[in-house]
């Protein structure tokens, strides 16, 4: 058995290498770039007028001029042009290039404008004022955007910017989800008394789709040279296999014995926690990468957002910050696990307090609807004190 | 001129009646629920075996026998089976009915297991222990979940389980997503130096595609009676449109005028708020739904995530929690309005702890990579103070 830490430090250390795909920009939102993103010119790439109003020559305001003659109009999207004489001014448009032989906008608020001429009204101006100057959120050449990064709508409007009309993203590898035992039935059946439905396979499926990460199911039962037959094949087709069920201690779990027969080494087998205590853990020669899960529901689902979920993403690069939560009220757990307590994370003034909502055992994942994430209590102590901090597994955002 | 509580109140006060659609449940996830899912059974089903191990008679043991003789085997997915001997025991597997005449699990771990023989080794056993008891989850027809309820991956594994393998949803009005600006052109073109590719309607789009929100990119210059005609045609394909640019104060800003011609009515224009002040806001009496942003980028992402994804998702009765932060630093802002801070929001001890980084104004969208979210500061005030909680509007999660 190892501790939680050992079993982080194992999965971790043996990161995927996700190949790269070429997709249309707009698609590419909530997946991992894979590439450096340039700046192809100055950010914004001209002397951008910031306000609607007029341009002047600063120098003529300082020596007391107040009314300028408007000697022409400069929209947005129209070439640059030019003030001919430095004692008028140019109406300008939010967008537009600044006119040569301008350095200052007045907006219409500050104006009176009549007759072809405005009249400014008020005595403070600023050189260079309601002007986003060219270069100055970022130069040509800078880099915005580097691989790692997860395309928010923020960034796909820098993708847009720089016109990377197609973008190189990870392309997560092809997972199957692999639910084993002969109690499960399809979601459509109608089942006997002592079956249920299937469900562990589509709540991964789904967790892997919040991250654009594609998962097939599978359905094995509990028949041990089937199930060789059966996960040899699905281990031809893909890169990683998370499975659900069978790898406990009962006559029937089949599983670990299964894939060390088929090639998939272990790397560990139970891990000193609660939920999830049977996680198996291993890799082939050929690159196949197997998580094999409790089949009780919230074992399942924790081991997938404290293991896999984080594992996939490093495996991208991506940057993820360690979470914490305040405890929000007093709560004992006797075993010398780590335990990962079901807790509904609320934001109170500006804390985040978790309140422990422990449900029915690892089997009662009609309670996962209820909390919002887990709370990892750590092993070798029993008693947790409201106010103190641990690390915080979400599953939903706040 | 309206206040940001203001245009809070109209926004939310004319909610969109979203229409329901049926979707395959593995389709669901990340929508919004618009139907109750009841337990179709008891959940667990049946007094479930929740370890591998032996099911005994409690009473046997509590009488002071210690030595089972194994009578048979109840593996999971297999009809109850009954202990004809109440002195013998059952080998039973996690998942497995519970026999018929047994009432408790001793586990493997506590067993020593020969000859058909299980002694117990542990003393201390509790009557119904290791057992998932029907109906202890949720009883046969209680409400699982309710209309409004976001799908996730839980919820996902929910509706597998009451065998909802078709499951209604909100179904999220078109949207057209229009920018204006004659300085405009596509991600694919070249601009000249007084262009600017399109950036901000594929921001729109991307933060609508992540709440499963489709929207259409149109682009219309700044020639008011062309905007008028397509315009009017737009509003005959979509309930909602989000405009971008054209509603300040400029000579070509003809957004407002046009709006109100093709029969939408203003129910505000202006908020006083940084940025994103010059937005207006509609309806037309055929139920179209108009938000016209200022096409500042920065202003454009703030008003999605302030008042557009709210509305969205209250117009299908999200419950969503209100969220503050903390200020890190001390920030002071000159004006007599609600501004809006780009912050980077770190956890810190369990704190949301809120750095501002407010960038170079509301032109500077390469900025809001650097950000996770705003903090609401409120009008009539200049300085912040490092450690006091404000509103907090994230757009990326933590």
């Amino acid at each position: 058995m190892v501790s939680v830490a050992e079993a982080s430090s194992i999965v971790f250390g043996h990161l995927s290498r996700h190949s790269v795909k070429t997709v249309p920009f707009q698609e590419a939102v909530n997946c991992v770039l894979a590439e450096n993103i340039l700046a192809d010119r100055d950010f914004p790439p001209f002397n951008r007028v910031a306000m609607d109003g007029i341009a002047i020559r600063f120098e003529a305001w300082a020596m007391g001029r107040l009314t300028f003659l408007i000697e022409g109009l400069q929209p947005a999207g129209v070439p640059q042009k030019t003030l001919e004489d430095g004692a008028n001014c140019f109406e300008v448009m939010t967008g537009a290039v600044l006119p040569i032989n301008t350095d200052t906008v007045i907006r219409y608020e500050d104006l009176d404008i009549k007759n072809g001429t405005a009249s400014i009204t008020t005595d403070s101006i600023i050189k260079g004022q309601n002007i986003h100057s060219q270069g100055k959120d970022a130069p040509l050449g800078s880099v915005l955007l580097e691989p790692g990064t997860l395309l928010l709508p923020a960034e796909v409007a820098l993708l847009a910017a720089v016109g990377k009309h197609k973008v190189q993203i990870f392309d997560f590898p092809a997972a199957a989800i692999v639910a084993s035992g002969d109690e499960l039935v399809d979601v459509e059946a109608a089942p006997e008394l002592h079956q249920i439905r299937r469900s562990n396979t589509y709540a991964i499926q789904a967790a892997m789709k919040m991250l654009g990460w594609e998962g097939t199911v599978f359905h094995l039962m509990d028949d041990k040279d089937k199930m060789i037959t059966d996960l040899k094949r699905i281990a031809e087709s893909f890169k990683v296999i998370i499975l659900s069920g069978g790898v406990s201690k009962g006559k029937f779990d089949f599983v670990p014995a299964v894939l060390e027969q088929i090639g998939i080494t272990k790397l560990f087998h139970t891990v000193n926690q609660r939920p999830g205590k049977p996680f198996w853990f291993g890799v082939s020669k050929g690159g196949i990468t197997v998580f094999a899960l409790p089949g009780n529901p919230v074992s399942t689902y924790m081991c997938f957002y404290r293991y896999i979920k984080p594992w996939l993403l490093k495996s991208a690069g991506v940057r993820s910050d360690h979470l914490e939560a305040v405890l929000a009220k007093d709560f004992a757990f006797s075993g010398a696990l780590t335990y990962f307590l079901q807790v509904m994370v609320r934001v109170d003034n500006g804390k985040l307090m978790a309140y422990p909502d422990p449900g029915g055992g690892s089997g009662d994942f009609a309670n996962l609807k209820n909390v919002t994430g887990f709370l990892e209590l750590p092993a070798n102590r029993n008693n947790f004190i409201a106010g103190e901090t641990f690390s915080y597994i979400p599953f939903r955002t706040i």
